[in-house]
């Protein structure tokens, strides 16, 4: 895919960061104001994962959200730069749970400083994201927030019991991506609803679209492992592959696979035997059972559903762009 | 010393325990309540580290805080083991940047479950910690324990950087050990009088006898790393000095040392090199210095601030218990 297709695919995304543009920067000043306040590596760490190229498109939900009501206070940057702590804190320790070195293109914190220092600084983030939130005075989005960063590490846990298991029900593996991605986009989108005075329906609402969203996203960046230039995403091609990771396409590959191919799953995914062709040889067999098909279709329901959601809130030019922001992020698999 | 000796010294404490027994079970019924709402695993690390004979000091703190006012709602309780949640994970983070294998003569989780569980748990803990916080509805309570938990993460990357370093500054080490230790306990008072209406002057006295206990209650705990019966803590005797970690009489001991005895802490302390007869070396120049007596002046300086603190509030058996237990706080290192 050429550059030029890529911002075509995200039009959207690129609209609603123009139309935010002012509140996105005054998130990135809140951010590195909090950093700054900390210690100095601390700050380094922080530093390099905030400016690690992130779209920061769970503070873009927050502050969009807010903006539908006209919402341009200070609360919904506070909770956006939050949700990005949150969001940041949980990369941190993904990392050194996963033991990645690459993440955005860019070596990750925890080889450049070691698995004790993210370990802190995750929990430095997190901590500083409750004290942004508290600032809001809203129990609310805080309840919100706080039961997401809840469900994460509940879905982290869950993902490592699936790991290695490519006979992993589908609706386990979308259990573990509802926890562990979808519901921070959820909340992300709920409590800026909430500080911006929306009522109960539009909340739930906007988790729901969140949510859905979220899982979209999910499937998506489990299908680009398998089928993506590495530099796009930054992620090594086949990360998840060998680290036997059970995703989608795995669980829909599993069920369809005759005994060898069911072989070959369990010596490279449950084993860890690997041997070079063998990622090639996983992607015949998706190929064969046109598995990255009935991914898109599967991530097309949750998006339609996503967008559904958005019908209770008022016509703006705001609510277009997180209507097309859902259509087009299934483009990021082409 | 022996066993009625060790009661006699924690008279107050037990005296408290006695006083709020019902709301010190209601703490650990809410403990196991939101353990086993989460998924097995967590569970299992969850109570291995709750059941693992902690004191239960933090929580105590606050519910003797706000039965002072004769609070015996629910909200102290559920502050109360947001404290212990808090405290339990920093104490899993710890122990896998720590690389420890022994708490309170238990196995480390992460030597059990590995660092990944160790510090997956640790997050849900304290992810936890927020959603009971969000229920008492009391938005300075929450302020006051978010601050907390930044501050100890913020200590913890500071102890990291003076450790190996017996020449750091006393301010350095006072320090990191207000922030790692001493902040939680100057929070789990505090917030137990707020959700007590208790007004900003008591809330802040509240604090500052907390604060300055949790200094005292730190220094007795690197006292007790040299002089010290391993059963009694359950953590191995030395352990901070084979990390070369800069307690209190390091500093002290660093500063009255001769050119020769320097040598001795640089390559024990250092440089990490160390023989078996190094940590009896090490108490010789203490006891040469007076060291440990030095420490203990210093406890009581902070134990005396502590009971001034505690003028403010009414004269009620539970202040004489918090009195009586900041003055036996010392004797844990006789």
């Amino acid at each position: 895919m050429n550059k030029l297709n890529t911002e075509n695919s995200e039009n959207s995304i690129l609209k609603l960061r123009q139309a935010l543009e002012k509140n996105l920067e005054a998130v990135d000043q809140e951010i590195i104001l909090r950093l700054n306040k900390s210690i100095p590596l601390i700050k380094d760490i922080g530093k390099h994962l905030i400016n690690g190229s992130g779209k920061r498109l769970r503070p873009l939900l927050t502050l969009a959200m807010a903006a539908q009501f006209n919402d341009y206070s200070k609360n919904p940057i506070i909770l956006a730069a939050a949700v990005e702590f949150i969001h940041t804190a949980t990369l941190l320790h993904d990392d050194v749970v996963d033991e990645s070195n690459l993440r955005r293109g860019n070596k990750t914190a925890n080889i450049i400083w070691g698995n004790e220092f993210s370990v802190l600084a995750g929990d430095f983030l997190f901590a500083q994201s409750f004290e942004l939130m508290v600032e809001t005075k809203s129990i609310d989005a805080l309840s919100s927030l706080a039961s997401a960063a809840c469900k994460i590490t509940q879905g982290e846990f869950q993902q490592m019991q699936i790991s290695n298991k490519p006979e992993t029900p589908e609706k386990d593996y979308f259990e573990v991506i509802g926890k562990k991605t979808a519901e921070l986009f959820g909340a992300s989108c709920k409590s800026g609803v909430i500080v911006a005075g929306g009522n109960i329906q539009q909340q739930n609402a906007a988790y729901d679209y969140g949510f859905n969203l979220g899982i979209a996203f999910q499937i998506i960046d489990d299908l680009m492992d398998f089928n993506n230039l590495p530099n796009k995403m930054g992620k090594n091609l086949g990360d998840d592959f060998k680290l036997g990771k059970t995703t989608l396409p795995v669980i829909l590959a599993w069920q369809k696979s005759n005994a060898k191919e069911k072989q070959f799953w369990i010596k490279t995914l449950k084993e860890l035997n690997q041997e070079p062709h063998d990622f090639m040889n996983a992607i015949e067999i998706f190929n064969k059972y046109n598995i990255f098909e009935d991914c898109k279709k599967k991530t097309q329901e949750f998006i339609s559903l996503s967008i559904k959601y958005l019908e209770i809130f008022p016509d703006t030019e705001i609510k277009n762009n997180l209507v097309g922001l859902a259509n087009e992020s299934i483009e990021r698999s082409n």
